[in-house]
This record gives structure tokens, sequence and C-alpha cells, in this order.
């Protein structure tokens, strides 16, 4: 019984759980450029909209209802709810409810959407420490900057195998922030991110069921808990990302350690991060963008008899799903995608409703598409052809959708996409108070003003 | 970017989540023979005897204290602790302390050591709903059933990717047992089985930190939230175990369904469990049991000039240690096992303590300890030589350890195990009624007056 299935263990990786420690522990507070530091208040006004949005969609209400099941002391604010719950139910809840309506942020090297995992364990760490506003910037580019360099070390061969891979290192952009957020030394630190590498969470089988946003959620709890055991002496591997039965060489068969390290503490991942226009995986966007494009050239439904949709073939291996049957499965569905684009202009939350979904004019048009695999075509980009009844043909190509980082969202476009999310639940007065201490949450002496103001009246 | 690093993706697996999901919904209680039912008292006894004996050990103190910053409710049982937390994290804390010693159960056709994850999780559930104890016996037989059947599915190319198995396939384990106590119906048990599924916990780099207990720990909790998550609600794949991005394909090369589905109903996993009688990796036991029969025959360590030691090659790999430094790195040497053998006849706890691992006639012994890799040998066997310092050669062949099923430790054998870890803990008279209510256990009305005898008085 001589077995080894990993042929090519790689017994020489540099020490990167140590290198990731020292960095999380030790890089000076604002160490960044002026340009990082917004993009982390971008980030984590997004991920707060998106908190709110879905604050009582049913996947958070049935996870609430467990969590209830225990009890939970009031430490810490489910964003866009009255109750409080225990830090890590909060960091559970807020990081199912911002990832549920697939609309949060993306690191588009890896498709990490990183502020679930990482903000949800932050704002609930932070609420209950009474840390400030700038202890929770610093440790978010610096938890994001850890799940995503981890990310790029492994991807695209982990999300291949059918990780998804916002959870699978999420927990470690969690563990590190909150590690930050504690003031842990470096060996403690290595000791956070080592029990947060025994919990990769999330498969990509579970897209289009609750599950998914899940995984943010369990990936935000997993992390903050290994930073409270460390604090308190729990010990891990010192190895334990690097190892040849450690976290990466178990979880990809590429690992690209000089990810981890190239410009450590001088580009910060966050850099990379873009905010969703759209309500649904990346990989859609160019589509509909594109039939936006179409409709604002004056292409009507009625007067399409075909769409023609040339895209990389990534973009149906992820969001193939001909006959979406709810708002969930429509996330993964091109088809659809490119039908609310035509049809609405846009592809909110509200454009993933299940009566929407099944309504007959977006069943007849999305059943009009007809796409084609070109491999030719960037995964970012796509290209539409409307044929219309008159024998017309109209064509749009987008190289890089709104939302990109080639074309990102203006600051007031997070404002009214927050908006669109926030208004109905916490009034539009809140809404705006709320916004506003997001923009000013560097400078704020205490996180807990903006955590009351994520709370209904 | 075509990409596609799982070429052997299987499309055609059977609906092995649908098929665990009716039998632990749907087996009748106690529908198996009374040797099955006897196995699960006696699983469930040296379970908790484990529990309790590692209670005020310091990785227990670190997850505890961490737990206390979550200020959670009295609601369930920390085995042989006077507190009470939420069930969740009672759940956490058993599963830790029970395998900390490295001295509970193991299933031995997959080295899973099944109770933590599964009967830490169901006594906290049970407590909480005041489940009858033939409901708790059931549940662990069919939670025991659901991880084992999954890792025979997936052992040993799962492991041998670096996985530790009893983490990686605990949880669906606790998934199964809880909902089975729950009462959820068997589409409800797939949803919870589901959510289970994206939460393989454990890595074998972190053998000999405290994150290895973590894992059973970490198991019991991720099991016992998927099923209150499930049964309020909470939606995941119907498929997450078999389908080509679901569980089984992505954490091993690996996967053969008929160990689901044979004899499914008919064969208990649980028969093949077996016991510690010593408190380390179980692929050591042979080598100790070996060095107690030359201590019976009169070999003294101080006459010894080399321990000539013939083993499996997985012995080295698992157990290789040559000089460990502490309690828990002496678990994973195969040079520390036997000196105790030696030279106490024993390797309890109380071998495995720091100042023992470092005496200075334990190291001396160690050091002579010539280790040789004959992969003729099994791996359940060991072959050691004596060599004296006088020139005489004793020799022990040990073909099954004590422990074994071929060689199982009698119901007196667990009593005496348990009370050497719980009479200084509960004192001797609790633990005598703590052993009786274990034995009883399925006959009892409730589980909660075997729960408040396990905490001291």
């Amino acid at each position: 019984m001589a077995r080894n299935t990993r042929v090519q263990a790689d017994h020489n990786a540099p020490p990167v759980t140590q290198i990731l420690a020292e960095f999380v522990a030790g890089h000076p507070s604002r160490g960044w450029s002026d340009a990082v530091d917004r993009e982390a208040h971008r980030t984590f006004l997004n991920w707060l909209g998106c908190a709110v949005g879905a604050a009582h969609h049913e996947a958070v209400e049935a996870a609430l209802a467990a969590v209830r099941v225990l009890q939970p002391s009031a430490q810490a604010t489910v964003a866009g709810r009255a109750e409080k719950v225990d830090i890590a139910s909060a960091a559970l809840l807020n990081g199912i409810s911002s990832h549920t309506f697939d609309f949060d942020d993306t690191h588009l090297k890896t498709i990490i959407h990183p502020a679930g995992p990482v903000a949800s364990a932050l704002l609930a760490l932070a609420e209950h420490t009474g840390a400030s506003g700038r202890q929770v910037i610093d440790a978010l580019v610096i938890g994001i900057d850890v799940a995503c360099r981890m990310g790029n070390t492994i991807y695209p061969d982990h999300y291949d195998r059918g990780w998804h891979i916002t959870g699978t290192t999420g927990m470690l952009g969690a563990a590190a922030g909150c590690a930050r957020l504690l003031g842990l030394d470096a060996d403690r630190t290595r000791m956070a991110l080592g029990i947060a590498a025994s919990q990769p969470i999330g498969l990509r089988e579970q897209f289009g069921t609750m599950t998914k946003p899940f995984h943010p959620g369990g990936a935000a709890r997993a992390g903050l808990m290994a930073a409270l055991m460390a604090q308190h002496g729990f010990t891990a591997s010192p190895r334990a990302l690097e190892a040849p039965r450690g976290f990466a060489q178990v979880v990809s068969p590429k690992t690209s350690w000089n990810e981890v390290t190239d410009e450590l503490g001088e580009r910060f991942e966050i850099s990379f991060n873009s905010y969703k226009p759209f309500a649904c995986g990346i990989v859609i966007h160019p589509s509909i963008d594109a039939c936006v494009q179409l409709r604002q050239q004056g292409v009507r439904a009625e007067d399409v008899e075909r769409l023609e949709l040339r895209v990389h073939s990534l973009v149906l291996e992820l969001t193939g799903k001909k006959e979406p049957a709810d708002g969930l499965q429509g996330k993964f569905s091109v088809y659809h995608g490119c039908a609310a684009g035509l049809i609405f202009g846009k592809a909110t939350e509200d454009e993933y409703a299940d009566d929407i979904v099944n309504r007959a004019d977006m069943v007849a048009l999305r059943r009009k598409v007809v796409a084609t695999v070109d491999d030719g075509i960037d995964e970012a980009s796509a290209d539409v052809t409307a044929v219309l009844a008159d024998g017309r043909r109209v064509h749009v190509f987008v190289e890089h959708a709104i939302g990109s980082l080639q074309r990102p969202m203006s600051d007031a476009d997070l404002e009214a996409k927050f908006g669109g999310m926030s208004d109905a639940i916490l009034g539009a007065d809140r809404t705006r108070r709320l916004l506003d201490a997001c923009w000013g949450l560097g400078d704020a002496a205490d996180v807990r003003a903006l955590a009351a103001l994520a709370r209904p009246a």
C-alpha cells in the first residue's frame, strides 16, 4: 500500500504563512496610497449596501432562525435588521446576506468576492471591541490582500477543481483581518492563519442555492473564530499554508508562491477590486451590458427574432442555464441576463425576482438567445447581434463591461446602487447618513455609530 | 483559457445524497442487530470518557476562552466542566476535547475517528431538545454510517492528498445524526447533507498541533448548524455529494459509490469501530503492544542496546517524528511509543505528558530505536527485536494489536480506560454513575440526566 498521489509535492515552498503573518501584524497603518485607501472605502460601502439589501431574504431568514436556536447574545449588528446576535453569528449572517444577491464585489484576477468574508468578520468584531474606523479600514486592506494573494497562488486550477474560491480563501482573509484588528503579534497571527487554513468552505456545485452565499458567511465566521482562538493560545501548524500537506498544496495542483511574496506591502490587491452593476455572476456582465446598449440604440424586444451571442466558453460553463426556474437560478443564466438588459435596461436584484424570471416576455426573449462559444473572445468581452423581424442586424461588441477596472463604477454609481438596496429597508434619510458614515469610516473614532445606522431606526 | 483539470469527472454518479437522506430519515429505530446497538453504546461511552479526560487541557481552555467572547447561552454541557455553552459551541468543544488525547475511536477501514464529530453534535443537540437516549443511539449509528460510508467512498486517495478524513467526512456524519435527531424528512435531510458538504475541515499538516482535535470539533459544529439551517428552510444542491463539482469528486480522485449503496441499512459501519488502548495514532499501536510484550517477557530498558523495529512505510510516514519536543508531538512518534511501552508497560495520556516525553531515560531509549521500513509487514502489524547489552535478542511479532477488531477491548477494558480519565475530574463515584448511564443510554427517557452527570458535582 505505498501511496502518494501528490507526486509533485513541493517541499521547498517559501514560508508564506510566516511572511503573511509578519505582513498582517507589522505593516504600518495606512501604509499605502490614497487610491488604495479610497478603494477600501468603496469596497466597504458596496459590501454594506448588499448586506442591507438582502437583510430580509429567505436565505438570511433561514440562517437567522437557525442561529436563534443558539440563543445568541446581542453583541453585533445584522445589517438591515433590528436584532443583534453574537459576533460569530453576525459575521456568518452578514456574509450570507452580502452575497445573496450576487451583487457584491469581485477581485477580477481570481473572481474572489473579497468583502463578504473579510468585511463581515471585521464589522462584527470591531463593533464588539469598539475599534476605530481606521483600524477597520487597515484590517480590510490587509485581510483582502491575504485572501486575494492566496487566491492568485492557486487560481485558476483550484477553481477548476470545483472549489468556490470566495469561501476557500475568504477564511484566510477574515482570519488575517481579525488578527490585525485584535492586534495579534506575528506569531499569533500565524496561528490564526493556520487554524483558518483547515477550513476552506465552498463547492461550485452549490451555485444557484442558498449555500453559495453561505460560503462567504461561513468563511467570515471561521476566520473570526480562528483569530479569537489564536489570541487565546490555540495552536496550528506554522506552515499550514505552504507545507506539502498544508492548505495550498492540498486544494490546488498549482501553487505560484511568488503571488504571495511579490511586492507584498507595496502592491495591494484591493486595487483590483471591482463592484457589480448587475446582480449576477461577473462573466455575464459584458453580455448584459451589450444588451443594454442595444436597447439604448433603439432595439425593442418585440422586434427581435434572434439574439446572437458569442462569448468565451467559460461564460456558458458557468452561466449556461437555459431555463432558470427562479431568481437564484436566473443568476446563472446568461440568457436571462440578456433578456433583462434588453427589456429593462438593467439587471439589479429587482430583475432577478422569481416572477420576473418567469414572466412571459422574459421567457420568450431568452429563448431567442442563440449562444455560441468563441474562445477568441476574452472572458471579459461579449459580442451580441440582434437579428430583427425586418431582417436588420444590430451589432454591439463590449470589450470591457461597465463595472470593470477599465470602466469602473463612479462613487455616484455606487451610491445609487446602495440606495437601490437600502432605501426600502432603512429609509432614504438613514441611508444617506449611512453612506456618509461609510465615506468617513477611516476617520471615525468608533465604528459603532456606523453599525447603529445599519439597523432600522 | 479552456480549462478542465478534472478530466475524469463522473457525470453518472448515483444519487447518493438522496439515497443517504432517505436512509437517515427513514431507517427504523433500532433497525439493526443487538451487536450493532451494543457497539453504539461502547462508542458513546468511549467518546465521553475521552471528552471528560481532556476537559481541562490547554487546547480546550483556549477554545473555550474564544467561545466565551461570544457570551454563549448556557444550553449544553461541556463534558467534564461545570460551565454550559450554546449548543454549537458545545459541539465544537466536546469534539476538540474528545480528540485531544488521540485516545478516542477508530473506524479502521478509513482511520476516521467517528464519535468525535458525530457524538459531540448529538449530545449537545439532544440535551437542548430533550431527546430520548434511544433517539441519540439511533442518530449515532446512522450518523457514523454516513460519515464512514462517505469515507469508504474516497479513502485512501482523499487522505493521501493531505486531508484529515475525520473532519472532512465528520461534518456529514454530524449533519446526518442531527437531522435524524431533529426528525427532518428526507428532503430537508438532503439539504442538511448538502450544506455540510461545503465544509470539509482538516489538513494532515496540522497533526501535532491543537488544530488536529479542532477538526472533529469544527466538523461537529458544522454538521449541527447544517441540520438546524436545513430545518429552517436553508437550501443546498440536492446532488452536493456526488455531482462533478460536488464534495466527493472535488476532494478525491477516487469515488467508489458502491461504498455508499452496498448493504445500506443492513451492514452498519459502527460494527467496524475500535477503541484505542494507547493515546496516540492507531498505526503506532502494534509497535507499542510489541514493546509492552517485551517488558512482560522481562526485557528492561536499561539492558537494551538497540530496539530493531520493522514496520510498514505508512507508520514512519505518519509517526516518524524522532525527537518529539512535547506530548502532542509525542503522539506522532513511534519512537516515543516504543519507549513508553517498554518503560511503563502502557501508553495512556499520562505517558504523553511533556515531562515524560523529555525524561532522560525516555529520550535515551527512543534514540535506541532503529526503525526499518518493510512493506511486507501489514500496517496493522509490527516486528520488534530487543538487542540486549549481553548480546541476547528478544523478538516479538504483533499481527493485530490490542484494541483491533481481532483483539477488541472488553467492556471492562473500556471502563478502566474511562475511569483513568474521568476519576480525577468527576470523582470515582460520579464516574461509576456516568458509566452506568452510558450503558443504559438506549433506554433513557431523557439524555439530560447523563449530561448532568458529565459535569462535576
